[in-house]
Formats: C-alpha cells, sequence, structure tokens
C-alpha cells in the first residue's frame, strides 16, 4: 500500500484545520506510517462556494459520494450536529470503513450503539477530538492507564465558559461583557448555549466517565449547571475565602455507583485546576498505581482539534498498514452506568442570598440553616447601598445536597428574601 | 490464545510493583485485552530469597532461562544497570521476542543499536516508563502528536532534584538537608550522583529529543549541569527577583540544529513548570497544531512507573493479539542528530560572584562585563558580615553562553574574587 484515500464530512473550523495539517505535514506523516495520506472526497453543504487551494473534483456534497466510494476506507465526520452524523456515522461503520469524528454530543447520546456497531463490522469508532480539545486524553485514559483502576476524572471541559470565567475573574467584566469578547475572539459561538449552561461539558463528561469506568452514561442523566447565574460579585465574595469560579466536570466511582457532574464550583486557589486559565483545558485523573495526574492544552479551536483527529487518523493507518485484526474487546461494554442518586451527593456550599436591608434577615437565615442541620462556617455580608438589597454570603460545611435544596427553598420563601438567592458547590481536594 | 506469558527480570521497587500491578488488575486486564497475563518467570540474582507470596517455580537466578522458554514471548527488563540489560535485550530482540524496558541509561546510549535490532527482528520495543515515571510523555510524542511539527520539550524530569530544590525553597533547607531528607523519603538512592548531577535528567531528555526529533542524541554530548552548586542564598535571590529555581532539561529544534540541554535554571513563578513540586515530573510541549500541552504527573516511585510498564504490556498484547504485523515505520531511524554549538546558546544570566569586602570589586565585576559586551539588567548585594565575604548577584541581558563564560573566567580571575563563583541560566518563556 502506498497510498490511502480518506473521505472528510464537514469544512468548518476544524475540517479546514485537519485539511491543512495533512497538507502540511504530508511527508512527514508517509515518514511515520509508511503510506502517504490523500484526503480523496470532502463533504460539503455547497461544492460550488469557492475554496481555490482544493483541487478540482475533491469536494462533493453531502456524503453519499463518501459512503459510496469503495476506495475510501477512511470517514473523518466533522459536520456538528446529530442526526445527520448519526447516520453517516451508522452507515460508514455497517460498509466496514473506520471512523473518527469529533462529536461529543452524538457519541454521548448514541455511543453505546454506535460502538456495538463498529464491532460487529470490525471497524474502528476514533473519538479523540470530541473532548479536551488537542488534549490527548482519550488515548491516555484508554491506552496509557489500562493497568489502573481509574477513582475520578476532574476536568476544564469547556473553553469558552472557562475564557468567560477568567475574564469575569481578571478583568472583573459581567458575564455578559465577557461573553462579548469570547464571541469577538472566535471562543463562543453566536449561540452559546451549549457552552454556558454546561451541556458542552457535560457530554464530554459523560463520554470520560463511560470509557473510564466501562459502562454507558447519557449525559441528559447527570447533574448538569452551566454558569450563567454566576456574577461578578460572588466571584468577588468567593475570592476573599480563597476561591476562585471554574466549571467543574467531574466523573468520580464510589463503591458501586458513579457521580457524574458539572456545575460551577469554587476552587481552592492552589487547586491544579485553577491554574487553567482563558481558553485552556485541564484534566485531572486519580488512579490507584499512577496516583495523580494532569492534562493540559486548548480545548477548542480548529488547528488544536485537527491535531487529535490527525492522531487518530495516524493510529487507524497503522492498523490497516500491519493488517490487525479489528480489536472486539478494547471498546467499552453497552451496559449503563449506574449513578450516584443527586440528593445524596454531599458537599460543602456557598450559599448567596439577596435580601431587603432591614431587621430579621439574618435570624431567617440563620434559623433555617440550623433547622435542617447546616453548619455555617463563614459569613460576608455587603451593603452596596443602604436603603436597596444586599448580598448575604455563607459558606457551610458539608452538607447533603437534599438539605440544601431544600433550606434555600424555605430561606427563599421568607419574607424580604429575594429569588435571585443560588447556592454554589466548593470542590474540595 | 488464552493466556501470555511474561518474563519478568528484576524485582526491586518497579519490578515488584509491576508484579503487583498484574496480580491486582487481572480481571481488570483480562476484560481489557482479551487475554490473561501470567508472569511466567520472573530472573533475579537471588532466587533463594524468600518471596512467599509468588508461586513456586516462578523465581529464576539471572535470566538465562527466560531468553531460552519459547513459551515468553515478551520480556520485560526492570533490573538497572546498563552491561546486562544490554545483552539481555540484545539477546531477547535477536530471538523475536518484544521487550519492554525503564531503562534510560540503557536507551540514551543505545538505543539507535537496539531499535535496529528490534526492527531486523520484527520484535517490538516500549520504553514509556524510561521518561517521567507514570507520566505517558513517549505515547504523546510518538502517537498523540504525530500530525505535529515538535518545536520543543521542556521538562522537570528528575524527582530527586525536584524535591530537593522543593525544599531548599520552602522550607529554606540546605542543599545537605534537603538531599538527607529525600534520602529518608525514598526519593533519593544512597548514591544520589546520577539525579544530582543531572546525569538522569540528561539521560531522559536525550531520549525525548530522539523520539521527537527522529534522530539519536547520545546524552554524554549534551550540556548538562547538575543542582550541587545550587545553594539557598541563590534561590532566596532568585526569589527577589520573581524567580524559582528548577533542573530544567530542554530539547528544542532550531533551523536545523537541535539545543539538548539540563541545567538547573531560574524560571518565572508563573511559568506552568514553576508549580510542579516536590517528587513530580513535568512536561510542557510545544508542537504547530496543538500548541502549548502539559503534562504532570509522578515522575519516579515503585507504582507509577509500573503503570508505565503496564501501558507498553497492554499495547504489545494488543498487537500480538491481533496478529499484527511488525511495525518497520513507527521506530526513529538511526542518523544522529545535529546539535546546536554549546558556545553560542543564548540565554539571561544569573551570576553570582563570592567576594571579599572591600573597593574596587564592583568596579571589577562590572569593568569585565562591559568589556566581554554583557549587559546588566539588575543587580543585588548582601553583606552577611562585613569583614566576611559578600555575595553579589548580577542579573545580565541575553548574550552568548561564550561570553559569559569568559566574562565569568576574568572575574574570577581577578583579585578579591573567590572561586566558588559561579552562573546560572534564566529560562524564558
Amino acid at each position: 500500500m502506498e497510498r490511502i484515500n480518506v473521505g472528510l464530512v464537514g469544512f468548518g473550523t476544524v475540517g479546514s484545520s485537519f485539511y491543512s495539517l495533512i497538507e502540511k505535514h504530508k511527508n512527514r506523516l508517509k515518514e511515520q506510517l509508511g503510506v502517504e495520506i490523500c484526503i480523496a472526497k470532502i463533504g460539503v453543504r455547497d461544492p460550488g462556494k469557492k475554496r481555490e487551494y482544493i483541487p478540482e473534483g475533491v469536494l462533493v456534497q453531502g456524503y453519499e459520494e463518501i459512503l459510496k466510494d469503495d476506495t475510501v476506507p477512511i470517514v473523518v465526520e466533522l459536520m456538528g450536529g446529530v442526526e445527520k452524523p448519526l447516520d453517516l456515522i451508522s452507515r460508514a461503520l455497517k460498509a466496514g470503513k473506520h471512523v473518527i469524528t469529533a462529536n461529543k454530543a452524538l457519541l454521548s447520546q448514541y455511543g453505546d450503539k454506535l460502538f456495538k456497531l463498529a464491532r460487529e463490522n470490525g471497524a474502528e469508532l476514533k473519538f479523540e477530538a470530541s473532548v479536551g480539545g488537542g488534549i490527548p486524553v482519550i488515548k491516555v485514559i484508554q491506552e496509557s492507564l489500562k493497568g489502573n483502576e481509574i477513582q475520578s476524572v476532574t476536568g476544564i471541559l469547556n473553553g469558552t465558559t472557562n475564557y468567560i470565567l477568567t475574564r469575569m475573574t481578571d478583568a472583573r467584566l459581567s458575564f455578559k461583557q465577557a461573553l462579548e469578547e469570547a464571541k469577538e475572539k472566535g471562543f463562543a459561538e453566536e449561540d452559546p448555549t451549549l457552552d454556558i449552561e454546561g451541556i458542552d461539558a457535560a457530554q464530554k463528561i459523560s463520554l470520560l466517565a463511560s470509557i473510564s469506568f466501562r459502562k454507558w452514561v447519557n449525559y441528559r442523566d447527570i447533574l448538569c449547571e452551566g454558569i450563567t447565574k454566576v456574577t461578578g460579585k460572588d466571584i468577588e465574595f468567593a475570592g476573599i475565602s480563597g476561591f476562585v469560579f471554574k466549571l467543574i466536570a467531574t466523573a468520580k466511582m464510589t463503591e458501586k455507583k458513579a457521580i457524574v457532574t458539572v456545575f460551577p464550583a469554587l476552587l481552592n486557589r492552589n487547586h491544579p485546576l485553577a491554574s487553567v486559565r482563558e481558553e485552556y483545558n485541564g484534566v485531572l485523573i486519580q488512579s490507584d498505581f499512577l496516583g495523580t495526574s494532569l492534562y493540559l492544552g486548548r480545548g477548542a479551536g480548529g488547528s488544536a482539534t485537527a491535531s487529535s483527529v490527525a492522531s487518530d487518523l495516524g493510529d487507524i493507518i497503522e492498523r490497516i498498514r500491519m493488517k490487525a485484526l479489528p480489536d472486539p474487546v478494547g471498546m467499552p461494554p453497552v451496559e449503563k452506568l449506574d449513578l450516584f442518586p443527586q440528593d445524596d451527593l454531599q458537599y460543602k456550599y456557598f450559599l448567596h442570598f439577596v435580601t431587603d436591608n432591614k431587621p430579621g434577615i439574618w435570624a431567617a437565615v440563620t434559623g433555617l440553616l440550623a433547622s435542617n442541620g447546616i453548619n455555617i462556617e463563614s459569613v460576608h455580608q455587603k451593603w452596596e447601598d443602604p436603603v436597596k438589597l444586599s448580598d448575604l454570603y455563607v459558606l457551610v460545611d458539608k452538607t447533603r445536597e437534599l438539605f440544601v435544596r431544600k433550606a434555600v427553598k424555605e430561606i427563599v420563601d421568607s419574607p424580604g428574601i429575594h429569588k435571585s438567592s443560588c447556592f454554589f458547590r466548593i470542590l474540595e481536594g
């Protein structure tokens, strides 16, 4: 074999970066892989759009031609969305084609079915680019940590929200200002919902949980909160107690059940993930033999993500070139992961009450915390203006999520305490 | 295939941890790899020594029996030293056995020959555990970054010296006290020469340079300085200017020649490697598509290193199970890496002159720096006791190594300036 054809579907930021990578490193890859990579077909919505640097005949409409082409054994799906990629990847795998995808939304919903399909058809389904952008966290978990029991994976997995929180902290921007800036810099999409609501991070941590614990979890089943309720004041008051805000995704195995969560958390300033800034991502893995290990890199952007796609492509080509049999044991089984009940989760909490500035507020708050068995660790109050509202921050001892939800609801129902009150969790360790 | 036999040679800290890992995770590994791993023979110096948990007949004297045994396709070399492992590994490869080793001393001298031998005999030679303990840096460079041109690799690669420097900085211990503490905690060997003189780090960075730039470099050819001349005073004065001391290993590609070095460097307190503390290792990689990525973990200790050996074993077993052909292109070629001349290296420097406390010293130092074209950035002086010696610290602009060596030599030859004067380099970026 001298040349291997690749069918690329999708030519946005990541797709075009991947194309550039293959062009730029053609010789390097040939030397290392022993074959020349040829992007034989690129499926796009409008092949008539001018892209002069692409040879004639390569651009095609949609992906039907790529599926039909028997000279293309590898399909790279970088189109985004869920329904179309599901159709493309299912049919590619059934045709025995190897597939590479960066699509966490797809895999965190249909991963179990797709991996089963891959197994049945002797095809590879690789997805390094779906989590952590360019950070090789999938390979680390699936290959490097094979001799370890993974106890927990804790990460900053969304570059958009990390950029926003960094700018809110460092430049004291409001959430809205930071989001606008992120859009201008290309770190946030026009519709940022999936990022700021924590859904993107939830999809990624669900995938990491699935491969770490070798049972599948659907991202819709996990505790997921975004960063839209984090205010500049919250960041300021958390800072007084030595904490920084980060959108933290966690997958942790307890005796039999797993804790898989995404929420804006308060981290001690010395926590290894506290120094992951701007659009960078970071993944902290705790495992029995290696212990603590940390992986940092650019979690978004075309070129970092293209680097991961190329890594998967290298692995598949090596396997093809070595005429290796398909790998029926390496993929996670289709069993469901059993999740720890959300009510029983336990954290320290950082409570924020927005209150009228009048007597009796403290008594109501402290009384209702006490009647729910919640112990206060420290308190900060700020009057912006004596006749207006005041902000009461209460840091409480470790307690069950159920009790905190109940106490906060009771407190918010009290006179003089406003609905915009909320609570955040503190990440320990 | 249901069972695969492994021959282990060496049963020290790493060897016994590796044995424990395989025992503890027998079922997990079987599920993931599809075969049961059996450590069929363990070669040790004295098989009569009591190790009751090892089944009878497994312990053998030396490695001859393992080499002869046709039912053992994989040899794990964890004995240490150079001559015997060279003999064992050469003969194992010639017999077509796959080999896993943690031996950086061996590979950084004989890597080119051993990989050639592996290639010729269709065998694998894997070495994840040789650099960075449990950090999967070899796999990251060889597989995950395949689509990248690696521009530089900068690391803290020696846990012993990092522990010593951390303790000298945090607890203001002397070098000698910190070394004693490291020995007590098992982070330093009885004879710590290889670690404190930078040789262990030099072997590791030479290996990383070889696989990153795909040409071989022998560690004896690189600039290598240890940490024995770093004093508490140096650390204190570097701290005044915002720097911390770390033993830094660097492999950097310039236009055609490579810079490969090990020396105690001053790092800006915000540098990503500045927060790698105690016995931890860290590797910072700069590459064209991924950009900056950072990998941290335990760089020493039996269990972290065993984790890397198990990762290599998993890869080899997968390849055997899939009946894959040997991989003749994946290994680095045997060409020599062309090194940048040491005299032409350029750094900012931190000069430390130990001087008599009398007039004319400043004039001599500043005059000789000026006559060598070296520009002063800042100066600190400390008199511990007016009648005794004084310490003069001079931070100078970027300049050629040749000029600094010449200037320091001339200054030290001046009256009233002592031989214990020395210089350190500042790591930028």
